[in-house]
């Protein structure tokens, strides 16, 4: 089917192209039932390409992701790669898209379906409902600042050192992200830093808070020191909405709001950058999962990530948020009538059936169809 | 009572010296029936010592916190002193301490006592018999490391900085505390950063791993991404005992495990210094929580906190583990027998009394007394 949506999928390593194939099955659902299209290539990333051009991503791939409105990602590495060079690492393949693609603003959502909600180590009554957005800044902070290194001091002792750094213009631009995703949802932002003690958490208070005076007044925006929040997503995550943090806060804080949910296998997420002329932001979306290679071409994995991944992209990239609401809704139903794959057999079983990555898709696509 | 124990109490401003004067009923408990005493002095400290001094601790303080064996600390700041300059701020009082005395190890019970598990917002079996130790390192890292500020760059944007900053001397300092301490617990350290991504944190594991070969062999040492730490606190808290990590990752890690107890009015602190040739280290003993303005001097205020930040002090600055472990089960004994403030009072309430400051530590004392 022709259409204006190019994709790049990169299926990768591991239990990459096991759970891409699921994803595959919704879209090719789509293209039919609902007229959604995709112009799809498709391309080698980490060990995968690294076998085939002796780099974890070719030129070309990179070359068609920066012309591509929208990357969907699998996953990469496995030990057959574990010893290869550093620049030659199948995660640097990713590293090179989100750094040439320039996608700062890491949308990472934390929801909690109702049917897995004893999946959490957390009470129910604190974690049912759940469903909170933590963006991440991921291309500056100080994972990236320079100077950094090791040296011997003036005491002659070893002594290493990074740099955290932002400018005004990096905080400003993923808090809009932060702040335009509020207005889809519950209007309200919560900015995270350490403003108490460091030099560009003041910074970034002050950045986010003149940013929404001069153009985001109507969402409601708060502040919370990021020690202070690591508690409150502790206590009372369901206070929460949207949450925009620094690179390195965001590393800590999203994961512990992962693990909030007790069920890693569905979540998805997405990497924007900066919008175009036309509006639209170079984007990739992807589980966040890794490659699972100790289960991978046995048919275990889930491919509900994936799939969520995919519905990110239909919203966030095009703005088909009907179509997003329709998958996510399939998959909360597949779980509420009990599928299950392996990852997430935990607690209750009763009523549960237990299935492979191929049944899963498949009770996907017919509950697809149900539901239209 | 004469004795080698020179201890500085600073009960502070807010509830310190309603929470300290229960401490006072201990300490007086045990000089008269277990003949241990100490030399006391106290002194002013955070917004009292603002109004009588005009500065947040005067040099006299700071000198008999110097000589002493240990510092007793209550907590500080209120409204009154929030417009105070900041070189003035009542928190001042307690970092001048922390630094003139160098006190670079942090030590952050989270335990949960048996009756009180059900004030966790998370599953009982997750947290019964929880029981870890997070040693934060106090005094280096990115909140104190030079150059820091802002400026505008090249490109004419303004620009924040901070720098992350270790030394080999300064790691190894923090994590000899971690493994000496693990030899009296379960005997394993858990070492925490981000080897992946930072400098600094290449250098901590280096460091972390050479320590423990050259002197430390007989402990268990791992270690572990901070990322996946703040996850795994989360799901298997009980698989953690001794955790040792940087200034920036131990202030979120340390507040994320407090919150695993439900119960921040029961933890308390220690703050270590390097040994003298007699091989004590400086000292400060403090609860977690603040001053709580909003309930100071009315009795309300709950002393355990700082109860136990006494028998932290016990054991650590004076050896006297039994004295210490007596303290600790005549606190977990009033819990048991329902005995209950009004930050305590969560969840279900039959069997539960409702008591004051001066209750709770009274029920202390009389529980110290049938237990010995
Ligand atoms: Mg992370
Ligand atoms: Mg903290």
């Amino acid at each position: 089917m022709a259409s204006n949506r190019n994709l790049l999928v990169l299926p990768g390593d591991g239990i990459g192209p096991e759970v891409m194939n699921e994803v595959r099955k919704i879209i090719a659902w789509m293209g039919k039932k609902r007229a959604v299209g995709f112009d799809i290539t498709e391309d080698l990333v980490g060990g995968a390409a690294l076998d085939k051009h002796g780099v974890p991503l070719s030129d070309d791939a990179m070359k068609t992701a920066l012309e591509a409105d929208a990357v969907l990602f699998g996953s990469v590495g496995g030990p057959k790669w574990d010893t290869a060079d550093f620049s030659k690492k199948p995660e640097r393949g990713l590293l090179r898209l989100r750094k040439e693609m320039d996608l700062f603003a890491n949308l990472r959502p934390a929801k909690v379906f109702d049917a897995l909600v004893d999946a959490s180590s957390l009470k129910p009554e604190i974690v049912k409902g759940l469903d909170i957005m933590i963006i991440r800044e991921l291309t500056s902070g100080v994972y990236f600042g320079e100077p950094r290194g090791r040296h011997v001091n003036a005491a002659g002792e070893v002594e290493a050192f990074d740099t955290q750094r932002y400018t005004a213009p990096e905080i400003r631009r993923v808090c809009a992200v932060a702040f335009e995703l509020a207005r889809k949802r519950k209007n309200k932002v919560l900015s995270s830093e350490k403003a108490n003690v460091m030099h560009t958490g003041v910074l970034w208070r002050e950045e986010a808070t003149k940013l929404h005076k001069e153009k985001y007044s109507d969402v409601k925006l708060d502040h919370m020191y990021a020690d202070a929040l690591a508690m409150q997503l502790l206590r009372a995550p369901k206070e929460f909405d949207v949450i925009v943090t620094d690179n390195l806060f965001g590393d800590i804080l999203s994961d512990e709001a992962s693990m909030l949910t007790g069920s890693l296998g569905l979540l998805p997420s997405a990497s924007l950058g900066a919008p175009d002329a036309t509006g639209r932001r170079k984007a990739l979306y992807e589980p966040i999962h890794g490659s699972a290679p100790d289960i991978a071409g046995k048919g275990l994995a889930n491919p509900i990530a994936q799939t969520l991944s995919y519905a990110m992209m239909l919203r966030y990239s095009f703005d088909l948020g009907k179509e997003a609401d329709l998958v996510e809704t399939a998959v909360e139903n597949v779980l509420k009538a009990g599928y299950r794959t392996g990852d997430l057999l935990v607690g209750k079983t009763d009523g549960v059936k237990k299935v492979g990555t191929q049944e899963m898709g498949d009770a996907i696509v017919k509950e697809l169809d149900r539901l239209s």
